[in-house]
């Protein structure tokens, strides 16, 4: 019988369709794909995408596809590089941005690289360390440890190295990164054509966007040496095609359990799905009227409007029965299993109810978390920076393994860029955020709480935040250069208000954050690990882990769908793109476009669905084929696709790329980028 | 067994705790008073109360006064009749109003007031008509005997007849009201008083509002005749002392089905709670540095913000997981005893499963459901009034029974008066609200949706909304009149943009109304009523029914409750308001409250809370003293009372009033109304 059911196990964990998964490249099924489409990547083949493969530390994909740096990636993934880099007088987000020569690249003072360049197993290493221990005790030394093994690896500037987690702390692995700090901006489209159909078309297909950018990244002043790229395909994708993503799927909780995502549904979700939503109507009409306000804020209500419409089909996904039943299904068989085994019984006992205590104790806890640690309360990137001065003057004196974790030494080099970046801050948008979010806390938390009453005083929210960001000193990188180094004397003698406001509420928000990360995080951590270990041994490390903004790869085909009995087809075209401009934001096409018409047939491919799985993160992806060349650029998923955060549905779940042959077209024959489509032909492998 | 079950079952029907019930005037526990506080109301006393209770058409409760027609209620249930009669040069909202003299008083065009003079139990008449039927037919029958119901009781202009659910139509009852529609104004203080804390002292507890307004129904050019009312206290309340509310609770789900609640939860209060969300940020931010535009907004934003925490408050509720569980126990011990009686399980066969299956089929009917019939698409005055004249213009040449329930004869009053007043329509408002709602419906449902597509045409939505709200001439009720009168010829040549979008999409939209009604509305009210009448079959009628909107009455005492360990007392004072005034707005004391200092004594009570079990609809209700004299107006409920819409929570749920005493002085000493004084103590009983 215990044969049987472990026999049983093997099968299940098998995905239920070929195309689900997203696999670190050490895990890769070649097998299975050989069985389905008849080709198997080899390991030198999965090096070289691998090497090929790019993270961009915001949080995107990427890839390098020249052997001098080129990278390729989404516009909006860049998007704020470009805002950063454009003035009231150069408006290069409208107007989008060519570098005809290297030398006229520009500096994207946000952007950082990573290249994985080796995976390291430390589980038991850190199993080791916090053997037996539990609630903040546990949470410290895993903190502690973490920070050890981090710091032990970060040999240099240019190395960057994180501990990451896998199969929800069943496994740790050191990932170790080669990091790129002088990322320049060489190609960006206009952004009414990257974003073309707005936030109606955003998460939809048919799609029409032409969302691409190219970067490069520098070395000691030169286009840095990049020898493993992923060449431009010869030929394009053909429908039923296989393809591969590689790329950084953010995050999914296909493991969670039951309890977990209830919580999601219920609680978390609902209260930052009505955050944003009130967010995003103070944006849309904050721009009304102003064209320098909309060019201020279209990237940011962007983000927003991306956000809420993201976790609002989440939401759904999870308001869904269907997929709840399966979750309790699955959840109720793993309990029998683990019940049937001695060992897993006494491993795992109390490890559900804690996860459903821990929640409980969170629930009341939540709002007053996100209001005053995790900054909805505080939505001004002045206040951001002030916080982190403050921080870091308490925090760096102390040993690296005590430290708040964003203030140890593996993160230093990511907070010194930003805390010295030069790039604008429009102050009126930051009173506008500042001024949002204080009116949210106060409402959140009620008049009468002793923490809103010492931020606001007798002034009202509208007054306090114009005050805040007209009297601070801090969107002068040089002001904040003084302070980083000038330590703890210097940000306590500093009498900028910002500061002030940052010293006067530290002590309040570390008390709620202690007890969010002693109470809830470690207990849902070590029960978490826990749990994934009894499904280890149930199950096997044969399926893949949930998504942790590290490196995977997937397969899938170029493929349609049908949806209330309508089919969808794979493919959209630039005469598609020409049909559906309506000479109205967001179906405006720019000029460009429209001159282009007479230049480009109207069928050559735009935009293409395929059933790749994958998730936010995976913004930036190169779509491969069999040879490992290039055929696409990750962008989006449809709207089905949302729900991957759960689970993945083989007959909906789409990803959307703008395709291989789209790019080449739109940059020589939109664009006119004769550079880079000389540098992308030349990487062609004949 | 059976018979020790239905005897549980009569005990479990009594109400947890004493103050639960939302009682109908003819099934008013007075035994179960007397039990607990030793007095027990009169019939006499109960049809005296009863005749003294007002209802005020949109939404809210209200009371009888004096002898000639002075009506009490909230000053948030008549402040789009300020909002009316305000304009540019003289803001009565910001203000306040106080007629000198009874023909000071100012007309409100859109209020009427209804006073409950008979019920009649209908429930066999329809039953009859409807048995056997299901679906469509069951729905269409329904509303055609209802109508037919409703129009023989509706003998002329001065009476209101509606056929009203109770027990989730295990009763049907008709309800005659005298109808008022002369209704001005006598008093009301300014905005930031009525409202003051503003949002985030909405909903909670220690208060310090004077949500107070009085009216006066007139006729015939006379202030009417009012020998129905209710005395003013000699004395004001103490705590723990008994007092009782009568007034229209708006509608509660404590008797829905589980699903029905998760339903709630899950799909209806998210996709409600986001739109509002977003409104509410863009309406806060439009009024940012435009006197003019703060003006126009105040009160519909007020609205808005009101509806949003409410209906959070009610997510809250749902989304605590020992609500349903006791929820989920409780159908299971309907199931159980419905199972063991053989008739009952014939007559509920399936009903459960019914009722799933019909939520199964509205969750994705939901959205396009509420964006083109419901409203959600089109917020706008103008294109609800453009849509009543295309409809009027179709639905009145058909016999009664056979129109949209809003065209019945029944209704034609209210609809005759809502398309006729000559109240304001702020032209830019409309466009923000339109623009907004027609960008929502586009993202809802999909920028390739031919409805949307039919709406849109090529335009955006920014632009359609101002070339309406600029080109249409419906906001001049004499253009109204004449279309109108002028019926399906009149409608059918107009050539007015708004008209004609409504002329454009009606179709559309009755086809999703009908789709809704018949596979999702009749599907819920028939098998509500088949559960319904199974309940009272096992439990009896001595609990009280769901609120519908119909007249209530019910007892608690002047209480404060515990909660985080804190101790909120039940009274707060003037001494209190002078306390929390900052300065700024929403805690910004006008000046007549600030230039009272020095005449009113700092203890005198201002608001307070109490036991009683209300509900949204409940504002204005009259609180009484048993001798039937009024010591208090009902204007909010703390923040667990939201959750009430499904349970009531005795240790947590506190009803929020002005106290009366509060009110005489506040009339007396700040506003110095001495007419209205004198008025109030005359009809002071000895």
């Amino acid at each position: 019988m215990d044969r049987l059911l472990l026999a049983l196990g093997l099968l299940l964990a098998l995905p239920a369709r070929a195309e689900e998964g997203m696999w670190t490249y050490d895990g890769f099924p070649s097998e299975a794909v050989k069985r389905a489409y008849g080709f198997a990547p080899t390991q030198a083949w999965l090096d070289s995408v691998r090497l090929g493969s790019v993270r961009l530390a915001g949080g995107c994909s990427a890839s390098f596809v020249s052997p001098t740096g080129l990278v390729m990636t989404n516009h909006h993934c860049i998007r704020s590089c470009v805002e950063d880099l454009a003035s009231p007088q150069k408006d290069l987000l409208a107007a989008g941005f060519f570098a005809p020569e290297a030398k006229d690249e520009l500096r994207c003072p946000k952007v950082e690289a990573n290249q994985l360049m080796e995976m390291t197993d430390v589980t038991a290493r850190l199993n080791t360390a916090t053997k037996g221990l539990t609630g903040a005790a546990f949470n410290t030394t895993l903190k502690k440890e973490t920070a050890k093994v981090e710091a032990e690896c970060a040999t240099g500037p240019d190395v960057r190295c994180d501990v990451v987690t896998l199969f929800n702390g069943g496994k740790y692995h050191l990932y170790k990164y080669r990091r790129f700090q002088d990322v320049r901006l060489a190609f960006a489209p206009e952004f009414p054509m990257a974003s073309f159909g707005g936030d109606p078309d955003n998460f939809n297909f048919p799609r029409f966007g032409f969302d691409v950018a190219f970067l490069r990244v520098w070395e000691n002043g030169q286009p840095a040496r990049t020898p493993h790229y992923l060449p431009w395909a010869k030929q394009g994708v053909k429908e039923g095609e296989l393809v591969f993503v590689s790329g950084h799927p953010g995050g999914t909780e296909r493991k969670s359990t039951v309890a977990e995502l209830e919580f999601q549904r219920d609680v978390a979700l609902p209260y930052t799905l009505l955050h944003l939503a009130e967010l995003r109507g103070m944006l849309r009409e904050f721009t009304q009227g102003s064209p320098e306000r909309f060019r201020i804020t279209r990237a940011p209500q962007r983000s927003v409007e991306n956000a809420l419409k993201a976790l609002r089909g989440r939401h759904q996904a999870l308001a869904d029965p269907a997929l709840l039943a399966q979750k309790r299904k699955a959840e109720a068989e793993l309990r029998t299993r683990v019940m049937a085994h001695s060992k897993l019984k006494a491993s795992t006992v109390g490890a559900w109810e804690e996860v459903s205590q821990a929640l409980e104790l969170y629930r009341p806890l939540l709002p007053e978390y996100r209001m005053k640690e995790a900054g909805d309360g505080f939505m001004s990137e002045l206040f951001t920076l002030a916080r982190h001065l403050a921080r870091a003057a308490e925090e760096l004196p102390k040993p690296n393994s005590e430290r708040l974790r964003e203030y140890t030494e593996a993160q230093l080099p990511s907070l010194r860029q930003q805390l010295l970046r030069d790039a604008p801050i429009p102050p009126e948008l930051e009173v506008a955020t500042l001024t949002f979010s204080l009116n949210r806390m106060r409402e959140t938390l009620g008049a009468d709480d002793p923490f809103v009453q010492r931020v606001l005083g007798r002034e009202a929210p509208a007054d306090l935040a114009r005050a805040l960001v007209t009297g601070t000193k801090l969107h002068n990188p040089k002001v904040r250069q003084a302070l980083l180094e000038g330590g703890k004397a210097a940000v306590e003698a500093s009498q900028d208000p910002m500061l002030v406001l940052a010293r006067k509420v530290d002590a309040e928000m570390r008390v709620v954050r202690k007890r969010y990360e002693d109470m809830v995080e470690a207990v849902l951590k070590r029960n978490g690990e826990r749990l994934a270990q009894a499904r280890l041994a149930v199950y096997g490390t044969s399926g893949y882990p949930d998504a942790t903004f590290t490196l995977r790869l997937n397969y899938g085909v170029v493929k349609g769908w049908e949806q209330n009995g309508r089919t969808v087809a794979p493919f959209t075209t630039f005469g598609g793109a020409w049909a559906r401009h309506t000479g109205k934001d967001p179906f405006k096409l720019p000029d460009s476009w429209l001159a282009a018409q007479s230049k480009v047939p109207p069928e050559t491919p735009l935009d293409m669905a395929t059933t790749n799985d994958i998730i936010g993160g995976n913004s930036g992806s190169p779509m491969v084929n069999k040879d490992g060349h290039v055929v696409g650029l990750v962008f989006d998923g449809n709207q089905p696709s949302l729900g991957g955060r759960y689970a993945y549905v083989p007959a909906m779940n789409r990803t959307v790329s703008v395709n291989g042959v789209g790019i080449l077209t739109g940059l020589e024959h939109v664009y006119g980028a004769r550079r880079l489509v000389e540098e992308l032909r030349a990487s062609q492998v004949p």
